[in-house]
């Protein structure tokens, strides 16, 4: 098959491909990305390159993007142009992508994040939904025709025939506050205001406030991930989706209890779940404070939050006693959550900033997972796909456009780095890649600084390294008649020294115990166990699985054959599996980003079955049989070999 | 014309009435009231009447309303039926409407009122909009099936699945504040809980509350009408209509302002509208209370609240600054306002009822209007009618089912009894009819007791007969050379005796000053003005009109042919002149008991036009034309003469 060049301006970066690739593909492999909203499909008309020299077909489909001048001055559409000559390129500013990343988060998978925010146009009507770029709180800048006597319509109404125009809601609740000194704000400002307006429900804008002046260019939300052990907020430019920041920490709720159910069982037996809900805001408030100080970013511009956790951390968030929860039959008081002030919860932001909650499916497969769903793409396509996220609670969700069953396992918090006296989050100074070979440890640090810990991503190479070495055997017991310096007993417990008290930031050495390792087995076995007993209970095999998103709070480094050869994902072709990092703050991002992306979140929570694994008896056995590195049953595992 | 007797059973009534009287009709004049909610239109079914003796023909278009068994037992419906021989008749009780009226109000127009109210079913859907009884908050009570683990749904879900059995809303709101315990409640009660639902907007239902066991016996609202001059509550049951009790007292705004204009000024050159919106509060809570207490009624068991007032009365109340309703070109912060919690506005009711306010067509046509176009049912006949709402500020509005204009005048407080020093409002003690005749003066007071004051139909009254009697000429200044031991002198403004000090209940004389009876004038004048003003600006007379509706608070006595005379009201065929009361109080119970009726003041009030008076310069001209008793252009009345 022939090959061309092309070339991308004004980078200039040169490219071969076949003929036939489109020029959304050969500027992808270029490194360079091309802003197209509807993902390819030719609909948007947001991929638009001008052909410098070489000859490209305009498709006849997609003249009507154009100007007859831009076609006459060469405009295609990236997507919809197949390449048969060498080409020089030239891509504007406005087609242009960038792509985010950030530290808690995986690869792959970006939302669109615009160069030119202020060139953004919103249509009336989304074309793919999930991609769609409509923040869930918008500001909109007025320039409001002052009143005559032959238009003396009430100020109300007079921002609302203006927001009707710029805005695809029919009509606007406005609150009374925001009502309650309009005249004078209109009139003191010549009647050029700035209008904040939520998404509430349908069809229905909600007009949080109406600021004096021009204040659009400062529009921030949150996107916020509730886990059980780690909250991550992340701040967002809500003109242009750009992470402006993020930070994590560990949930303030651990010293009521490590997991969920000790929690409840805090907050049921005092009768009150006030401590745990305002350590959670503690959590939100810290974190959000230190983002905004950092990047100069009032709180008073923020406001916009979603937030995604399971549903236990959902109910202690919004202040919904937990406890019929716990119990069978496992009843949470809502899976759809109401759109509320910030400020009720006492979260600080604007006064007027809401916040939503992304909805949950039952007691135990929380919003966490449903924003996964949406962050993987699992509802959008018919090949079926799974999504494996693991956190203190483990989620499994199979399915595909027209069908998803779920389940949930509770995994602790060991894969999180939790537990262990050296695990640590996956932030500055965790070990996140070990290899140990003829008895020497290398290790890789994020950051590259002096080791501190080990996060979820390092504990699993850990564990693979030992048994590769046999330093432990297949049950997670250490050989201790083995002659090695690493190897120490304290209170009976051996210890593995993965890096001396010289060589770390701290002065403590870096260690793992074997009932240290023996607590990861057991997450490993109840997330592979969740995973078996969910494909046996549908009657589908590994291999019928399109793909496997796996998220966590593992860090970036997931090296996925070695999860694989410890027994925690199943072993199919590697190509199959990806791994998203953290896709509960993820889809909170996207919700956040896009009411049409927010809208199927909801819609997706409904469709979804919930398979109680307490009350599927053969998940015990499973489990038990997962207790081992990497299985009891090794033909589950044909590829591994220690 | 042939007459037949027609007996109503079980009251064993006889009336005697003409061939093709309707049977409605005929239990009318026999004081029988027939629960007709559709207005005798034969669509909506409720007035089923059981045929006991005699023949009469069922209409074949009414057929669908009955069982076959209930045609065998001649059942029909009395709108449709007309008598045609003797009859016996009976009537079940759940055809029986019972008639309510109060001190406040006037005459004939009365909202239903169901003597059985556990037997009262919601449509699904309403067939007549206004007169459909469906209160904005209602109460049902749910025994909700525990869940199973084959039934786990959310708390929430739980409820609002079996709330769409039983009312006509598509989907559910519930603030969190409801949900925050609601799993204890759930459970601590079996299951057995009252919910309390709103109608928020359109087919969404919003839930206020979810109260253990079963509360839905004790479901009450408010009916307020915020007067510049008066503020009137009247308790009403929400699963009858009934009118529990009702108390009006002087708006405490006084104390800042006689009228709406100086109100404005006060809060603006302030700063704050805080003192007026305190003072209308204290007014209500003041009257919720003493109706309460004196009906033993929990406040807690009032969810509801629809209040009416001018549009300035509105902002206040809401807490909306008005300050550019008062200048040119006069334009209100809203005319639609938000559903509110009545604790956001500190009245006292439940802490999750809720309050709404009747909307306005513009800076000076308010709810009350609007609610008193929905009491006349002007809006609803395809015939031309006139609303006169005398108040301080009076209102006039013209129009039918197809176009309604209006327009306001500012008219004072005097013809609602203020301003005058014997002048009062119609309660007990006040004189509510007078005569005078050979020097003699009659009159009688409210309740029989003795004299306090002068209400608004004794002041018309008091003109019609000084200026019969010669005391006063047509500029209503007194002769005083007249030899009237009435009349004496005060500050050189003369003053006649209605009442001498020891025939009081106060022991001071009740009186009227010349100066003002010139209020009084000035009154009346401002308003027939507006009228006339009206009529000529849309090209009709006022023999064009099918009815006119007069509303105010006179007292229950107004005599139509002196409020003629005097040049308050045109010359036209008394028959067509109504007085109906109170009908700001009359259309804000209206929306209460009914979402249709409420909907619906909201479509009259976007389609009525509105013209400025102030705008329209004839106006001046026919106000000092109408200061003469009656007219300066006696042609306009005809049949008047002193």
């Amino acid at each position: 098959m022939s090959k061309y060049k092309v070339t991308f301006l004004p980078d200039n970066k040169e490219v071969e491909v076949e003929a036939g690739t489109t020029l959304l593909e050969a500027a992808e492999k270029a490194g360079i990305l091309i802003n197209s909203l509807c993902g390819g499909e030719g609909v948007c008309g947001e991929d638009r390159l001008q052909i410098i020299k070489g000859k490209a077909n305009l498709d006849p489909n997609t003249i009507g993007f154009f100007f007859k001048e831009e076609i006459q001055a060469g405009y295609v559409l990236a997507c919809q142009t197949r390449v048969e000559d060498n080409l020089t390129v030239m891509v504007p500013p406005k087609s242009r992508l960038e792509k985010e990343r950030i530290v808690t988060e995986g690869v792959a998978i970006t939302l669109p994040v615009y160069s030119e925010p202020e060139k953004i146009t919103l249509p009336r009507r989304p074309r793919d939904p999930a991609a769609f770029f409509e923040p869930i709180v918008t500001k909109v800048y007025l320039e409001l025709p002052k009143p005559t006597l032959n238009d003396n319509i009430s100020d109300v109404d007079r921002i609302t025939r203006e927001l009707r125009q710029k805005l695809r809601f029919d009509s606007f609740r406005i609150s009374l506050a925001c009502m309650q000194d309009l005249a004078a704000r209109l009139r003191g400002s010549e009647w050029k205001v700035t209008a904040t307006v939520a998404r509430y429900f349908n069809d229905v804008g909600r007009v949080l406030n109406i600021e004096a002046g021009d204040t659009s260019s400062r529009s921030y939300g949150l996107a916020v991930d509730v886990g059980t052990t780690t909250v991550v907020v992340q701040l967002v430019d809500l003109r242009t989706g750009k992470v402006v920041g993020v930070e994590a920490n560990h949930n303030l709720q651990a010293r009521y209890g490590e997991d969920v159910i000790s929690r409840m069982v805090y907050a049921c037996t005092h009768g009150s779940l006030d401590p745990l809900h305002k350590a959670v805001v503690a959590n939100i408030n810290t974190l959000t404070q230190a983002i905004a100080r950092d990047k100069g970013i009032s709180l008073a511009d923020i406001n916009a939050i979603v937030a995604a956790g399971n549903t236990t951390m959902s109910h202690f968030l919004l202040g919904l006693m937990p406890c019929a929860i716990r119990l069978s039959p496992y009843v949470p008081t809502a899976t759809v959550y109401p759109q509320v002030y910030a400020r009720d919860l006492d979260i600080d932001i604007n006064p007027q900033g809401i916040l939503e909650t992304m909805p949950s499916v039952s007691s135990y497969v929380g919003g966490d997972t449903v924003a996964g769903i949406l962050a993987c793409g699992l509802a959008d396509r018919s090949e079926t796909s799974c999504l494996i996220d693991v956190g203190t609670n483990g989620e499994i969700a199979v399915g595909n456009n027209e069908w998803i069953v779920c389940c949930s396992a509770s995994a602790g918090p060991a894969l999180e780095g939790g537990g262990a006296r050296s695990g640590m989050r996956a932030t500055k100074g965790a070990i996140e890649k070990i290899q140990i070979m003829d008895g020497q440890v290398r290790y890789e640090t994020i950051a590259r600084a002096r080791p501190r810990g080990i996060c979820g991503s390092g504990l699993i190479d850990a564990i693979y390294e030992l048994a590769k070495n046999r330093i432990i055997g297949p049950d997670g017991k250490f050989n201790v008649s083995t002659d090695n310096k690493r190897l120490l007993v304290e209170d009976s417990d051996p210890r593995y020294i993965f890096a001396f008290s010289g060589e770390t930031d701290t002065g403590q050495a870096v260690t793992l115990a074997e009932s240290e390792i023996g607590n990861l087995i057991k997450s490993k076995g109840s997330i592979f166990a969740a995973i078996k007993s969910l494909m046996d209970y549908i009657g589908m095999t590994f291999d019928q699985l399109n793909n496997i998103y796996v998220a966590g709070g593992f860090g970036n480094s997931l090296d996925i054959r070695k999860a694989i050869a410890i027994g925690l994902l199943p072993d199919v072709d590697v190509g199959k599996i990806q791994f998203i990092g953290n896709s509960s703050v993820m889809g909170a991002r996207m919700a956040l980003l896009s009411v049409p992306a927010f809208e199927k979140s909801i819609s997706v929570a409904k469709r979804m079955t919930n398979i109680e694994l307490s009350n599927y008896p053969p998940y015990m056995n499973e489990f038990i049989a997962a207790l081992f590195l990497p299985h009891t049953d090794s033909k589950l595992f044909p590829s591994v070999r220690y």
